[in-house]
């Protein structure tokens, strides 16, 4: 068989490796910006679960998307930043490489992401990856400091029985797991999904609006003054939908990064000038929110104020231009307002 | 008589050279990081009230109140930003220089300022001035690009009667009052506070939190969506005390920077690096609210979330220290936590 992995951070490298480990498929890794250095030297991985590996390389590596399309791929694993509203959609990344038969495994974050690949790719079997794993990529090392653990199910398809989805999810299982990770079959799959938002909706947005990290969050009461309240709207949010997210999960991810001055990865990309997975993890459970008449003030507060934040990050990238150019010199130092 | 004037940004320069080139009184500026600049060559001005000024220099500069505790001065005139949770607070600026029968003039944002001073100054008469001018110094060069317009008016006081307070508002305004600027006398001093409130806890706060200029956040639906709800707090907090906003204010407000690109003074010194004038903007409505059970989500979320960037500028600024030292290295970057 053969797995493509999409999305060369600190998760994807550790699927790849896992994957070529196992030896029961041939892995393609699309690498971009290092792709020079890993062709000369291969990636050093630094992992928990694995040990140190020098050199390690991916049976190929291609530098795009594009440059494995003419292969067939059991699995597309995706593991990139899922940004709808940036550079490109996760299903223009993956079209090259989607053709029949292809099951695309989504390793991000957020909810309803399946949605808009199951419309491009209507014969594809989507399965759903939700890793807990702390993982790091910096150029061309991986540290993985976490142990892999891996929930992983399958979205209904309504064109596909349950046991032809189920034995999808049963193969990327076998293919996937060994005697060192954690690799669970998922049975609700949007249910692990709306808890892990729990923790994204509510405290990736707060630390990346505010930059400070989770513990300085804390120090300044932001628990019990943004981040509670905006996971009650996710409980709320669920509900609607008829999952009930145990009640323990709020305080878990609460204090989880207790004393660690975490940050969580919409902080980084903040602090690096890149565009914030913004849509998967708040747009999205607002939508639905709005369908289901579910009040969200909190969440909606956020989403609002972080949307001003995306759109300065996307003036930076170009992707907006604001013509400001012949009122700015004189207005934005004293034009027309009050100081 | 003496005035001295502390704050000698835009606001309090032009101050300055109003009330000296009046002539009714000796005129004393504290000049701090430009003072030896200032001592050989003077402020150039550039005024739409005044014309182009060059090397003006007040009666006496001094580098600091302390400097100026030789002299009894009629009037203080504060300028300065007003942030009590920062190096100084404004009682602790202006102390060395008041003495019993010196009359302060707070030309500052925020409501409930007079507080703290009547409690340090209980001998004291303090006027309240709000001022609406559009006035930057950039170094030696001050920039007015607004007329000067102040509203000035007392704050009741519980040992002085009103004829009293009224005879020294009308003497300041007598001093500072000419045939080129505004200057109205303005018996409801804290419904005019209010007033200006309606745009700094709204618009100021918003374009800080976010780092964008009133005409982007305006692009990204910030009016409605974040600003028109906050103002509505501050109308319901005022109306909890009995002062009647009237409602064209908030349309005014809103619109009144439409595009300009204008950046608000918070902005500006978040930009900068600067502490925000949080406290007196948002801080004070908030007590009050809580005083008066009025319900200010909008206004509250904004509060807690500024105060997490205001910690970091403390942080920043060294006022507060956080022993991060032991976890950062590891932590920050793939600590406990979900990506």
């Amino acid at each position: 068989m053969n797995c493509l992995v999409v999305g060369t951070g600190g998760v994807g490298l550790i699927a790849a490796y896992t994957l070529q480990r196992n030896g029961k498929c041939q892995v393609t890794a699309v690498v971009r910006s290092e792709f020079e250095d890993v062709k000369e030297n291969g990636y050093n991985i630094d992992s928990v679960d694995y040990g140190k590996i020098s050199g390690w390389m991916p049976d190929r590596i291609v530098k795009s998307v594009d440059e494995a399309s003419d292969t067939f791929f059991d699995f597309i694993f995706l593991s990139t930043k899922n940004i709808p509203d940036g550079e490109a959609t996760c299903e223009d990344i993956v079209a090259p490489a989607v053709k029949p038969g292809t099951c695309i495994v989504l390793a991000q974050n957020g909810i309803d992401n399946e949605k808009p690949m199951m419309e491009n790719f209507p014969e594809s079997i989507i399965l759903s990856g939700v890793s807990l794993i702390g993982s790091t990529r910096y150029g061309c090392n991986v540290i993985q400091n976490g142990p892999d653990n891996l929930s992983l199910g399958y979205f209904s398809h309504p064109e596909i029985d349950e046991q032809t989805l189920l034995e999808k999810a049963e193969t990327f299982i076998d293919l996937y797991k060994n005697d060192v990770n954690t690799v669970k079959y998922d049975p609700q799959v949007r249910l692990t999904r709306w808890k892990k938002l729990v923790y994204n909706a509510a405290i990736n947005t707060t630390t990346a609006l505010v930059n400070l990290d989770c513990s300085r969050v804390s120090l300044c009461g932001g628990k019990e003054l943004v981040q509670r309240p905006a996971m009650r709207e996710i409980y709320a949010i669920a509900k609607s939908e008829g999952f009930d997210i145990p009640e323990e999960v709020q305080d878990i991810m609460l204090n989880i990064s207790d004393g660690t001055f975490y940050t969580p990865s919409m902080l980084v990309d903040y602090r690096n000038g890149r565009m914030m997975e913004l849509e998967v993890i708040l747009g999205n459970p607002l939508k639905i929110a709005k369908q289901n008449r579910v009040e969200c003030p909190v969440l909606s507060m956020l989403y609002a104020l972080l949307s001003m934040v995306q759109f300065r990050l996307k003036e930076e990238r170009g992707l907006v231009h604001v013509d400001d150019a012949i009122t700015r010199p004189d207005a934005s130092t004293y034009g027309k307002g009050f100081n």
